[in-house]
């Protein structure tokens, strides 16, 4: 049997420890394809770029084994690995493992997911996988299980068109993971705030900060499944059409300019 | 009546037409804090800048309208505008006018869409406006009534709770537009590949580009409304959930992992 092509990225660069783990778990179920970011671009979510040109490295190039840094976002990573590098579509696209979470609406400023919506959106059945913890040096072992489970479910059924997950684990805290939640995404704002600086040339500059706030109990969201020590599964849509909001504006008075 | 404060900005950059004209418009409806990035930020999505210090640099600053440029992406400008310069929500977002469309899944890599999206996140009212025209010197005129009585509107009834607008514009033809249509994102793919070109030190780069092909033929979606002459509006969601994917995922074979 062939063994399935498998392209791998993340959005905290080549060398973190998080994408390092997941290499070494997907060694098991396939031939890989390495492309990642030179440097961290968390929070580039689906940035694309088109102003500056974009530049390979190779790291390696051995049968079933092939890893590359690149200079741009993980979505040039997605597309660069795809176009130039394999000039074919791979069987699987995973991305991560983020060092912090990315459930709720993280997954709208998520690089990390934004190479598995991209994904998606070439009908690539595509997995994101992130870790409820932001430290360099988290531990990820945990996760090594059930990151084989649902990439070898994801390859055996594929996914609906359109569609990618969203798979983001509890942090490791002594006792075993739970199990596996399909959940949808939580409800949540940042409460955030710019923390302003004065430099030595006497000029203001700002850094964003904040805090995460979730408001949403309700039991069958991934905020819910990740503090409540199971491994959260979001099936993340391409579509974003707010179908249920078609109906209310259709009724508002576009008069004279509508029809 | 006290005037509403209306937060506006755009992805092509502070000194676009698209934004000067998308100004004088909505000098009609409110109070103006303009916050635009000083470059163009086309393609960066909902990316918020965190490894460099953001800085604001003013422009105007009158009773009424007040004019910012920033170093960041049109989300950080949103941010800014509301924390340090309004210290408040305003009463509407909008952002654009884009030079380009930004119908179908062009909304996942929009600059312009994000700013709205981060509206809807902080649930303040927000509608991005695209031209389906690229060039510099587009014409805007023919747009003008129908951001005012969609601006209105949406000043007038609120929008849902996580739910945004974006609207994008036929390009000037020589007819009047025919309409405004409440559509859904059509489906549609960009056909891509990569120039791959050599430096003159011999090192190689490559620039993405692509042809977006959307097959999708059926007359309730934005790009059947703006091939036809009309205004579309596609009410966009924050929850990326794809709810009809979770039964499937629910019956996969996770056993021992899951519960």
């Amino acid at each position: 049997m062939k063994r399935p092509k498998i392209l791998i990225t993340n959005d905290d660069g080549i060398n973190a420890p998080g994408l390092r783990f997941l290499i070494g778990v997907m060694r098991e179920l396939g031939d890989l394809v390495i492309i990642a970011p030179d440097k961290p671009q968390s929070g580039m979510a689906h940035a694309v770029t088109i102003q500056t040109p974009l530049r390979i490295h190779e790291v390696t190039n051995e049968p079933g084994y092939q890893e590359y840094s690149c200079n741009g976002t993980p979505v040039d990573c997605v597309k660069l690995g795809q176009k130039v590098i394999m000039k074919c579509n791979p069987d699987l696209i995973v991305s991560g493992i983020n060092h912090g979470s990315n459930s709720s609406i993280n997954v709208l400023y998520s690089g990390t997911m934004a190479a598995v919506i991209e994904g998606a959106m070439e009908d690539i059945p595509a997995i994101g996988f992130s870790l409820n913890d932001y430290s360099y040096h988290a531990d990820f072992r945990h996760c090594a299980p059930y990151i084989i489970t649902i990439a070898s479910n994801v390859l055996a059924h594929g996914l609906s068109p359109g569609v990618c997950l969203n798979v983001n684990f509890p942090e490791q805290n002594g006792s075993a993971i739970n199990g596996i939640k399909v959940v949808r995404q939580a409800k949540a704002v940042w409460d955030e705030s710019f923390d302003e600086r004065t430099d030595p040339r006497k000029r203001n500059y700002y850094w964003l900060h904040g805090e995460f706030v979730c408001t949403d109990i309700s039991e069958d969201t991934d905020q819910w499944a990740i503090k409540n020590n199971f491994v959260s599964i979001v099936p993340v849509s391409i579509d974003l059409t707010a179908y249920h909001a078609i109906d209310d504006l259709k009724k508002w008075d576009l008069d004279g300019l509508s029809n």
